[in-house]
């Protein structure tokens, strides 16, 4: 990787390995039409939400079965030739770009819901089944995913980026709710990591190690989750407050008398003006918690008391209630689409997101600082968060014409993920590394143990075939 | 590692190194009264719960550092000789037993408890804080661990064997509870491995590799550990049942409805007998249900109220509620002593611990069976189990001068680790890997997955120094 400079997270490195001869006859010869190389389908394989530009990959296979999957990873070693895993697309920090080359595996197709063990609370599905469709998919035997970044990633990304969402205060992130993979290694060999059991103490925790390994380590064939049941009782509610200042306090204190709300989402004033003009939604444009309690009725009532009390304590106001179904779905998907919304209240710009992770003790000084400086900086910004699990999101929206926007956000991004790591917190809650974070990995966690990853990634990919340039150079 | 018999587990293979000139010479001039080589104190530190008898280590340093442990580390690997790390020594599998030789580095002298951050609902202690230490150390801020293996462990200890206990169903286990460790590496250097953010998608998840390995990638000198608010109301019960089906069906309906149940434990009519012998209680000698709700006093009630009437459906009778702390904790210290009241039930035994875990649809066939086939065997034997979670121990009693007893011990364990496998289950839901599963490990697992457990371990630790001759053979 380029040594950092104030440039350096604009432009990717980029040095695409020629591509050996057969290397695609031969894919094609095996895959026949489910290989492609025209350039729309290599473009669209080739870029994610993050607003890098690569080259895109040599060819995209699609890949309808473990075996297609375990073929085209054994041509890419035979040939030394990259391997980049591909669900939906979604992903915000340069995952899926073809920085070496290589060729892009989609998994759309292996989509299916394999086994419901509801009696169990688990089920298994294909990588390319996206969070709906497995939420579809239970639905009828009264249990659900919790999981959810805000687009309708597909499991097999999620869990390679240890994704999380709105939920994972209550319920956990990937990390907790992945109970079991069935992964292609970089030799094309096809490996489970785990069993339907609900804890095991069975050797080397391989299913954590793959998830969030973004693809470096292997493609993930097949994944086990962990369902709930749907709760007895599920109530919305949003709060309006004075200040950010105001809702951040009343999180903190929320969180701390162990209250367990499901949901627990800030949204700023200039936020709820974006998501209300792009989901024609009434809210008061004001400062906002977005909050969802599961449980029995008598539960729900009880822990929607105590928020109220507390909130109240520190000015929170209007107090609005979601009880029916469709309610509640309008407001979350308003707040699944605030990426969206932002994105189009000013025409032609991308977001460059943060995605730091504090204590909760120090959530209101890691925000309220990066708010200022936001603000002093005069960039146009969206401001959400999990703010539950001291996590939130600034996306800077950028005019990709303009680099000194981009610098700009660059910077206001380091002084953020700077603040949190010095408030003993993590650059990424639930992104990913990518090709973004490279160097804000190195500063969090250390070159020894940055090291380790590294060895650990040359001892199971000797050939740096799997997604390689990612998370860390080599 | 020798090929698998009807005998295998009985022997382990024992390849002690020879011990270097100079390398104790080395340890004294570094560590003076801190390194011992007596044989009382090295024999003490060469064995655990398990029946093996393996000669002791070299010698024992006392750590009182992260630098003793990583300079312990560091002349260890300039003499290629094995390190085993030592908390309390309560492990059941062997993990403590220097079958390669080398020397152990027992980590009950750091036993600090570095930061209590209550307000973020963390606390890091060194590795030789106990379970019980820590919640002593937590309580005054309302705060309390839930992870409790029968053994006052030491923390460190539990995450090397990613243990749990009876909260784990509702609270979940090491695996969910350790959010960051500090480690000294194969080479003697000292990594961290995360931070005290709630969630990260930062790199490898180094956490989930060390927890759950067994001293074999490194020695854990740090550990940051998740807190929970204590209970507004606690409130214990038990429940004797007709049949060991009938608690169980019991059990598993309880799960199957989400009854966010704190402890769910079951002991089977023999052991209530033994339990009642040596804690001096009056439990009816039935099978019997030791549950635990926490919550709100409403939940705590609604909780109750929903478990007694499943039960009563399944022909449970005589609830009998242990509301005070006292009571409560007569209650769990017996419960905590089953395996200690088991061995004194037999005179000079030894128990053979097993330790299934299946999906919780799968416990009534995994667990009905095996004890058909224990009391067909005519070996006394304790049955407990953390039954909310789908694992189970029995113990069975042997004379440890009859090896026909010990021979029949095994392969009871056999027929049951190949059931519990069969039912999509694991070999061990909580005690570890260590020299006595090993073959279990290769079948639950398959070698793919075996194997890339060896690869990473040959690429952290390639001379072998780290606890060696456990989990897998190399």
């Amino acid at each position: 990787m380029n040594a950092p400079t104030a440039h350096a997270h604009l432009v990717p490195d980029v040095h695409q390995r020629t591509i050996p001869a057969g290397f695609i006859e031969a894919l094609q010869a095996r895959f026949g039409a489910q290989c492609s190389t025209a350039l729309v389908v290599r473009e669209q394989h080739g870029r994610d939400e993050s607003v890098y530009q690569v080259p895109p990959p040599a060819a995209v296979v699609f890949a309808q079965s473990t075996q297609d999957v375990a073929d085209a990873v054994k041509l890419a070693a035979q040939h030394r030739m990259p391997v980049i895993p591909f669900g939906v697309g979604s992903s915000l920090e340069g995952h899926l770009l073809a920085v070496e080359g290589g060729i892009s595996i989609d998994v759309s197709r292996m989509n299916s819901v394999l086994a419901i063990n509801a009696e169990d609370l688990t089920v298994t599905v294909q990588p390319g089944v996206t969070r709906k469709a497995v939420n579809e998919a239970v639905k009828s035997e009264g249990l659900f995913f919790p999981i959810d970044p805000g687009a309708d990633a597909s499991i097999g990304g999620m869990s390679a980026t240890r994704a999380s969402g709105t939920n994972a205060v209550r319920y956990g992130t990937m990390r907790e709710n992945v109970l079991a993979l069935e992964v292609v290694t970089a030799s094309g060999e096809v490996i489970r990591t785990g069993t339907r059991a609900k804890k095991s103490s069975a050797g080397y925790d391989l299913t954590r190690l793959m998830v969030g390994s973004e693809g470096t380590l292997g493609v993930i064939t097949e994944v086990t989750l962990k369902l709930y049941p749907l709760p007895e009782a599920i109530s919305a509610a949003t709060c309006s407050f004075p200040s950010i200042e105001a809702a951040v306090r009343t999180v903190i204190q929320v969180i701390q008398l162990g209250v367990p709300i499901a949901r627990c989402e800030l949204i700023d004033h200039n936020t709820v003006r974006m998501v209300n003009a792009h989901s024609k939604l009434g809210l008061r444009e004001e400062n906002m918690l977005l909050m969802e309690f599961h449980g029995s009725p008598a539960s729900v009532k009880e822990q929607a008391e105590t928020v109220q009390e507390i909130a109240t304590e520190f000015g929170g106001n209007a107090f609005e209630w979601a009880t029916t179904p469709e309610e509640r779905t309008r407001l979350w998907t308003a707040r699944h689409n605030a990426y969206f919304a932002a994105i189009q209240s000013k025409p032609g710009c991308r977001a460059i997101s943060t995605d730091t992770c504090v204590p909760i003790s120090r959530l209101a000084d890691c925000l309220l600082d990066s708010v200022s400086e936001a603000d002093a900086a005069g960039l146009p910004y969206f401001l959400v968060g999990h703010v539950g699990d001291g996590n939130f999101h600034f996306g800077y929206l950028i005019d990709p014409d303009k680099p000194e926007e981009h610098t700009l956000a660059e910077q206001l991004n380091h002084q953020l993920v700077a603040r949190a790591l010095s408030l003993e917190g993590t650059c990424t809650g639930e992104h990913g590394v990518g090709l973004h974070k490279m160097d804000f990995l190195l500063t969090e966690a250390g070159s020894g143990a940055v090291d380790m990853m590294r060895t650990i990634k040359r001892a199971l990919d000797p050939d740096n075939i799997m997604n390689p340039g990612k998370i860390f150079s080599l």
